[in-house]
């Protein structure tokens, strides 16, 4: 459980875990690696090798136990215990991620949001009430916070990022467009809503290009 | 170009396009697959064999050429054509996704905001007047829209999703907490806003366990 695991795997990991919770849902006991592959959208031999990082292998003709299976990620990934994040930015993303409900289904509090705007602070999102940015440290100090998100415009970013790690959060999730930097001990990883629109647009030009002349006429495409 | 490019590959494009940006940002004329492959957080094995998924071999003891890759990559995904998006769902997260600027940059045109709300039906999200949902199939004609973003509460997503299909709308990106399903010849992608959360809690985790009686006292830990 203390054993490093690497970067590549530990970012694969929530893909798996979020299959599997859904396999679960569908009443499923065991799962293969191919068929946790196709959901997770990697290669079976790659499943393989991240699953067996955690000390997985599966039974061969049957599988991994899905169950089993859900409690040793959620266990690699520190999800057996509660996180309390703070938000700065409490503009329409930081309304927005404020508001999502996937956060606390999966353990993470939201302990406080802040601006520095103040016309903002004061007011209200669900149960928060948003407050000023410099009460960032003691809140910190009293609500144990482990993860500061970004939700600020780009400019204000770095700005942010440098109070959060001089109140000792070690480990920060950026949804502003902007490059930031921290010292080497503090996580940081960058959100860019942009990346599945890219994906997307792949499959869309791939489907555009087969539906030309001699690719199309096969097409039942759907309702009008 | 017309060569399929295995799914896991094209979902790992992205990340090399902006790592190679930012490269070329920083004025770096080549790449090694090991800093490629750093920026990406993927082993550089993984970065050699999706690039030669795309024909592109690097030189040996050089590398790859930044701007020649950015080219292919770009064409590969079909960044080289402006793609017309919509939005459903002008809440707070319609509203962030409405002014990204991560988007236009890319080349994705937002043609239409819609929801059924008529307390938001006319109100303005930037340069945008926010329309009916029932004008979808009429936009996505005019508008030659090609990718459908769904940003409404998760109970309203299976509908938006139906009407879009049935509009024509072949790529649906959704950004609600919900099972979504479409047929066969539509490509969904789910993006989940929690998973990047539970990427820092692994790493919040083990630095905990770092930090206990046998591993701590290095730290140097930044300012105070």
């Amino acid at each position: 459980m203390n054993r490093p695991v690497p970067d590549a795997t530990v970012s694969r990991l929530p893909l798996y875990l979020r299959a599997l919770v859904d396999l679960a849902g569908m009443g499923e006991a065991t799962v293969s690696s191919d068929e946790l592959a196709e959901a997770a959208g990697v290669t079976s031999a790659m499943v393989r090798k991240d699953l067996s990082a955690l000390g997985s292998y599966g039974t061969r003709g049957i599988g991994y136990d899905v169950a089993q299976l859900i409690g040793e990620i959620r266990s690699t990934l520190g999800l057996t215990q509660h996180w309390s994040i703070l938000i700065a930015g409490v503009g329409n993303l930081g309304q927005a991620l404020a508001r999502y409900k996937g956060f606390a289904e999966r353990g993470f509090r939201i302990a406080a949001l802040l601006d520095v705007d103040r016309s903002k602070v004061g007011t209200r999102v669900g149960d928060l009430e948003a407050r000023h940015l410099d009460a960032l440290p003691g809140i910190v100090r009293s609500e144990g916070v482990a993860i500061g998100v970004i939700a600020t415009p780009a400019v204000a970013a770095q700005d942010v990022a440098d109070r959060m790690v001089g109140a000792g959060i070690r480990s920060i999730l950026n949804f502003a467009p902007a490059m930031v930097t921290v010292p080497d001990d503090v996580t940081i990883r960058k959100v860019d809503l942009a990346i599945e629109l890219q994906i997307l647009s792949y499959y869309e030009q791939r489907d555009a290009l087969r539906d030309l002349p001699d690719g199309g006429a096969e097409g039942a495409t759907g309702g009008s």
